[in-house]
């Protein structure tokens, strides 16, 4: 299946979900940032004692817990894509060019973007 | 352009990106869900002050702030699902599987997942 | 018990139980700021799908879970101190004397600061 | 001055700050979770390029960076426990004896917890 079926099939998958359980009421865009931050830190725990060198290759258990956080990320982005009428692959391809002029290669080889520097 | 298309051709642009600059060397899976969370904390940032009611029509300067935190936020989901070797899509079908079980309409209907109950 | 002592005696508790569990080879500052923000997310979600003015008086549930995690989120953070040599207590005064000037209260009377204004 | 005085003076601090910019009305106890865990996020930010090891020994920038944001968490942890009337030095006690119940020596020693285990 294309990925491309299975975006648009999702979106209306996750906005049917909320719609046959009513719970649009709670899906403010304020409250979907919420529940978006609270699985990124889902995400971020798994790794948070592991060392960096070693999530370089995730153990069976990194990757099935990386799996369902990944999967809530994706559909709370959607959903609040869905609430705000935002065209996700649109502002993605778009913040692509943006980070082009931010990040030219010459500049940007090899170093960090978002480091503290001396 | 199709969706389809689309993702893939994110996915190829933010791969494309990263090897043009040498930033496979800062792209471990620990740094990058680091990335990723920091990412949604600033799309967080733009409602938190905000009430929920008022937040279901963004302003001009909510929506722009907006695009480009979603768009930050999958870009990088996109980055570690390739450094992880997980299939998005497949991910988030799978869950919106699990949720159903989890959260069967006659049960779930008009009630918040996640909240802290009496 | 004066919160000075108290304080104090906080910051080497927390010592000691790590000490005593060897678990100083995991308590890099890098993995410390991972820990905190899992914690400040765990806060975040007892909120999530509630009405910011319902939250302004807590339930009994609400208000077990958010004791336990503004105990971890302090936890940590003097952990995080502890282990970079921060002092919590100056650098806490020292920001709000600069929030002081970056926040006058001739200009920053009723509004909210880090809105995204039109 | 001891750390007693400095808390109990930082609480009145948070307090008289927000009062005099008449602050009370955004800081409904959710709203003042997603400040809190945007801080988390920028302390985070600090460090999510940085090596695990390199973090051992902070940059001066990092330092100054990292006092700020520590200063920003602990200012938003008052304030969300004043409106809240927790007590944070109770609750974090409280919580060190549960985790020293969760976590004793010897099953706990050397082995990092909330780590994903095959």
């Amino acid at each position: 299946m294309s990925s491309g079926d299975s975006l648009q099939g999702l979106i209306e998958q996750v906005n049917a979900f909320a719609d046959e359980r009513d719970w649009r009421q709670f899906h403010s865009p304020k409250n979907l940032t919420m529940a978006l931050a609270v699985e990124a830190a889902e995400l971020l725990e798994i790794f948070q004692w592991v060392d960096s060198n070693d999530s370089l290759v995730l153990t069976d258990a990194q990757r099935v817990a990386s799996e369902h956080e990944v999967a809530d990320i994706l559909l709370y982005l959607l959903r609040f894509c869905e609430m705000t009428g935002i065209d996700l692959i649109a502002a993605a391809q778009d913040k692509i060019k943006l980070n082009a002029q931010k990040y030219p290669v010459e500049l940007a080889k090899g170093k960090a973007t978002r480091s503290i520097d001396l």
